[in-house]
């Protein structure tokens, strides 16, 4: 049986890191077959919009989506919808990817990397999971001149259900973990952080097993650099795992080896879902080989492990990551001295791999 | 002529912390005279509100509210409104304080404390300028059940002018510091956030000595880990500033010496202002007499500044502590050895006023 992996490069380093992942995978899994498509700048310049209806398609014939990023400069007076990033925001919609798996882990040998002190980050290995489809990021939104002023509103919405179901995701997934839960909220302030705390309170009480605690979103933020080794398990909304999950990034002294899953349904039933790095075109470095790819390669990992359950493939292409971050050659945002290029390190991956 | 300062000590270790700041303001400016009015969940017991109206009353007869904290157990499940932290955000309303500075700022002897490598941190002195009474906090809430399902819904407002004005006062802020202003938003996803990025973006045309960069908020929350002393002032809006202050503060190494004012006008035009320090109730160590009562010092020394226009005071207790903070003796949350208590710490500075 072959797998259908459905590639989609965008913009900026995307191209380049997808590339990595896409070698790394069919070395893993000679079974999957790649078929590209355009998303991102890359779409609007080739079909006039960030999200071509082939390019959804495509990802519907597949079995899962491997991503790179968009954006670009020039978009900043356009209105959200038109931008490259419709195009994730439309991808995470068309699919139901209301799951956003995002680990924050310290890979031996990267201590030093760290802003923090590196015995505050030594063994770090937290998940934080963003509730992806609701929110801000998806409720009515409005500019209207109302007597002469001008306002804009973003709504915040959450239904039960949605808060329900990601709840799920995370204690399903503390419980083959560590077994602690921290769900975050602004709950001194917002409706919907209420009605957050109240239904993943209630879905904790059908886990004896796991323990449940709650954080405010700024202690959270707050707790994160002063000792990101207490969390096992992050729940949170949308835009709060957006935040969350970039400063857990850079707490592990990198964000180029943060990986993301983005899934429809609990990762135990393996199913279809969207893989990508979190790290961005990074427009300062395109084009010049030196991309660190192992952020999209841990991405395929997750490909293998939450779309196609291939658990050892996973684990091989994970351990093989692993072990390049800590024996070499590292690219030049882990290297001071001769750093390897985005191809060498890919090759390096691969040679462990076998 | 007298100063007249209310006092609303609040929860927690609010009533020791403010305690602290008041001896010390009394002595730098003798002229003060203090009032004290409840507020908080010690109103909500008093008073059956957690914002009575004589506290308001009491405010509206001084030149400045010296704030301590509020919060407490046992409101989990109560609305938002009726909660004791619905006092700080009633009083940020009632006096239109839409002006909240937060400055982050690495003492000198404290860098060791910081969880972030020394040499990230020495010499950081940044502020955050957050927007104060609008976005997601003031605008409309709603809990509704549609067709069976929960909803719950926030709303992030920003008008024009609320944009405007913000943005004057980070840049008027900027202008007597190094010049730089980074405006934060997510304007990749959020209307309001694009309409934020064109009226700060208006505003820095009338500020062509001071430089603007805009960034969006989960690069923000990343970089302030990354790399803090690249900013000079911060500004955005009330939630965002909410989440990035707090895990500025802890970059600093402690939430110890958070201080914040809240105005309703530019700071340099001298005007009421509600002070505090960020820290907020610290349940787990109220009335040990342990508590750093740095913080609300310091916020006394921005009460000086900025409402009583008594610059050399204001100055004079900073300076004070920081020698206080460099030499000694220090509270147990920055000191190994033998700590000093609370009012140790006070008369310490208090000494080094003179
Ligand atoms: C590009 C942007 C819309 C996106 C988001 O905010 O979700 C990105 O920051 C991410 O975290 O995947
Ligand atoms: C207590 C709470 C409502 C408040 C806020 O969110 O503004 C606090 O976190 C703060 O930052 O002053």
């Amino acid at each position: 049986m072959t797998h259908r992996i459905a590639v989609l490069p965008g913009d900026g380093i995307g191209p380049e890191v997808t590339a990595a992942a896409v070698q790394v995978l069919g070395a893993a899994l000679p079974e999957c077959t790649f078929r590209e498509a355009a998303v991102g700048a890359a779409a609007i310049a080739s079909h006039g919009t960030p999200l071509p209806q082939e390019t959804i398609a495509l990802g519907r014939e597949s079995d899962a989506i491997l991503f790179g990023a968009v954006g670009g400069p020039g978009f900043d007076d356009v209105t959200p919808e038109k931008r490259p990033e419709a195009a994730i925001l439309g991808l995470r919609k068309a699919f139901g990817l209301y799951a956003n798996l995002r680990p924050a882990f310290a890979f031996a040998g990267l201590e030093s990397r760290s802003p923090l002190r590196a015995e505050l980050v030594r063994g770090l290995d937290l998940v934080i999971v963003r509730e992806l489809t609701g929110g801000l990021y998806f409720g009515p939104k409005s500019l209207e001149r109302e007597d002469g002023v001008l306002t804009a509103r973003d709504t915040l919405v959450y239904r039960d259900f949605e808060i329900e179901r990601i709840a799920r995701v995370a204690f399903d997934l503390a419980r083959a973990r560590r077994k602690h839960v921290t769900s975050v909220d602004k709950s001194n302030v917002l409706v919907s952080s209420q009605l957050w705390r109240r239904i993943v309170g209630d879905v904790a009480r059908e886990y004896p097993d796991v323990t449940l605690a709650h954080m405010l979103v700024d202690n959270a933020a707050m707790q994160l650099v002063r000792d990101p080794r207490a969390f096992d398990v992050i729940v949170t909304e949308n835009l709060f795992g957006d935040i969350l999950s970039d400063e857990a990034a850079m707490v592990t002294g990198t964000i180029g080896t943060a990986a993301s899953a983005s899934l429809g349904g609990p990762p135990s039933a393996r199913g279809f879902g969207l893989y990508e790095p979190i790290s961005g075109t990074a427009p300062d470095i395109v084009g010049r080989g030196i991309a660190n790819p192992a952020a999209a390669i841990l991405s395929a990992a997750m490909l293998a492990r939450f779309s196609l359950g291939e658990t050892e493939a996973a684990e091989r292409i994970e351990r093989a990551v692993a072990a390049t971050l800590a024996e070499g050659p590292r690219t030049a945002d882990l290297s001071d001295a001769a750093p390897a290029t985005s191809t060498e390190f890919t090759a390096a991956v691969i040679a462990r791999c076998r």
